[in-house]
């Protein structure tokens, strides 16, 4: 028997993934991914796009390139980020990446050695667990509410916490929960790491997907000593397919990065960089992020008033101003998975919200996606989801 | 101060890459890459095939998709490889990577636990050192001659380095050293590790650009214990901006690869593999290699010939044939890095040697590329070297 790595027995495969097989059958409905919708996605332009690069660069869209990414594009991120974020990058300060979940995998060979802490909100996003899981780091998760993490666990736990090396937060619009933190709340958390030597992970795949309420300052706006490593994509802006994300932070940090991307991959592909940087200069990427908010804004108000309408009154759910998801909290008599099981047989999909969490726990809980559905398609899954629900929690009535 | 990995430690910027910036200004004449050469890229059937998928696929070539790799291309993969080097892979043991490079990030999570050995050529492809060396394990290199690996050198070695994990070779055409490995030395090798429980890479980015002589058996066609892993990718055959290469494994063993690969970057670029997959329906690949191997197998005798003829007799040289390199050995009282120092004053440049051997050593030895020059520009640059080379040795005459 060929024998594996230790990291390996630590490694399952994604419940998400698992669920997405069964998924794949049309007849079920299913609010389990994260996919953008498609239908969105600007295929023509993309195909005029792609056509104009490789008219006018030629063989060198094509060739091997630098592992720190196509310049202009880099500097095309640098300008949108302060405009959007308020940020003070420049184009020296972005690492392309294949999506920013590899800005995940490479934090992990920056910082962490085995047995080394992450701190993060409770629940997390799934694939970062996966990701700095090959690591073998401890999960330290900070508790939180409707305004993000609670301040004095943090303080408490950033105090308590031996061998801490990273932050990992989603401070807009949270996969799994769909929550953006208070301004007050930002304030208080820079206040509070600001006093470690620690690197700070904002990963913001959703932060441009804000249907109502006003923009709300990024931590690195705020991040006084540099400590602050922000990721980005266009995974949920533009389109994912492509796998353009990228890394930003201060030159020092992201020399790292730069090394331990050159050894995983040489560099992300040079025709979605050039592409990508074409499409940014062509054509108007705030419009289409209009439509995509106003479609998404739509499906999210369906989602909410169906559950209103259809969910027992002791399910608790978030009502997300942003971002793809909906987080529900059940009775804890009820196990996620169980109800999967049985929705299943009614042809609708959901993520259980116990694999969110990296210690375990809260099997009470799940992930609903509003953005990859037709509004018919949402209101019939969450009726189906209801009558679940019901059921379970009213048994001897049915 | 923010706290990196201890693995950070180790890593340093590769040489090449260093060397890649100075060779930017178009004046100086590189030996220095492994660049293909772009003016054989097909851009204009590229173009033509990314409109087609496109206008086929709609938004689902820009949508997320799954880890393992867009379904028909793994079959296409799978296909080609059993015709072209004798084996015998479905579609499901191919996983697609972002080149090959991606592949060995892969085994080094999927295989090494801090201080295991890797067990390897000498000199060996410099990449690979690095991606492994995130994995920081002991490199025990074995001693090779023209024909590969010396066999009775990689038996005691097989026999008595402890917690031996991986093997990883190039038979074919190897980077550094352009050496093919003599089918009688394949035999002996499968022979020699089909004793112990241990995985052997056979990574064959030149497989197929052969300029001369038969094709020799893969190492996997004879594998009886399903203990090879072949790496592959369309960089030198096609175009290497893409970033597509692959993974092909016994199930059992690509599908840790697979749940690495999710944690990594979820999934190599939807449309980069649509794109190729139509590619090699639309039009003759194999075709296009015969082109380029034309091309390269002139850069290559022209190199050859302008080396017999410029450089002291004293310095011995691979005759490489197939690939993109010739390896230089010089007598043991020179330095390639010094050598290299005043190259680049009369502008050429090349890769001092020092840098293939994971534990040093080996000073006296460069590595010359001829396939991303033109001829005239390769004969201008062996014309410099050679008069470098002949001054370094007999600096009274000058």
């Amino acid at each position: 028997m060929i024998q594996f790595a230790q990291r390996m027995e630590h490694l399952r495969p994604s419940e998400i993934r698992e669920m997405l097989k069964v998924t794949e059958d049309e007849a079920i409905i299913s609010l389990a991914g994260g996919n953008p919708a498609p239908e969105l996605f600007p295929v023509s332009a993309m195909a005029a796009t792609t056509q104009a690069v490789l008219e006018e660069a030629g063989g060198q869209a094509l060739q091997y390139s630098t592992t720190e990414g196509f310049a202009p594009l880099r500097a095309q991120i640098a300008e949108r980020m302060n405009r959007k974020f308020k940020t003070a990058f420049a184009a020296r300060n972005i690492l392309i990446t294949n999506g920013s979940q590899q800005g995940l995998d490479l934090s992990g060979k920056v910082f962490l050695n085995e047995g080394d802490a992450v701190l993060c909100e409770k629940p997390m996003y799934l694939a970062a667990i996966n990701a700095f899981r090959v690591f073998r780091p401890r999960f330290v998760e900070v508790p939180t509410d409707s305004e993000g993490m609670i301040t004095a666990e943090l303080e408490r736990l950033l105090a308590t916490t031996d061998r801490l090396k990273l932050v990992y937060v989603v401070p807009d619009f949270q996969n799994p929960t769909g929550i953006s933190w208070s301004a007050e709340r930002r304030r208080q958390f820079m206040d509070a790491v600001s006093r470690y030597d620690i690197a700070v992970i904002e990963d913001n795949p959703y932060g441009e997907l804000r249907y109502e309420g006003e923009l709300l300052p990024s931590l690195k706006s705020m991040d006084r000593k540099g400590q602050v490593i922000c990721f980005g994509t266009f995974s949920k802006t533009f389109c994912p397919g492509l796998r353009v994300g990228w890394v930003a932070a201060e030159e020092s940090i992201l020399e790292k990065y730069i090394l331990v991307k050159q050894s995983a991959d040489l560099h992300t592909s040079s025709l979605s960089q050039r592409t990508i940087s074409k499409f940014l200069d062509s054509y108007d990427f705030d419009a289409n992020v209009e439509i995509i908010k106003a479609t998404y804004k739509k499906r999210r108000d369906i989602m909410l008033r169906c559950m209103a309408k259809e969910f027992p009154a002791e399910i608790r759910y978030t009502q997300p101003h942003g971002g793809l998801f909906i987080w529900v909290e059940l009775p804890s008599c009820l196990n996620a998975r169980d109800i999967l099981t049985v929705c299943l047989e009614h042809q609708v999909a959901f993520v259980p919200g116990g694999a969110f969490f990296p210690n375990g726990g809260m099997e009470n809980t799940m992930r609903l996606n509003f953005s990859n559905m037709t509004e018919e398609r949402i209101a019939e899954g969450i009726r189906r989801l209801g009558k679940v629900l019901r059921q379970m929690l009213n048994p001897a009535a049915h």
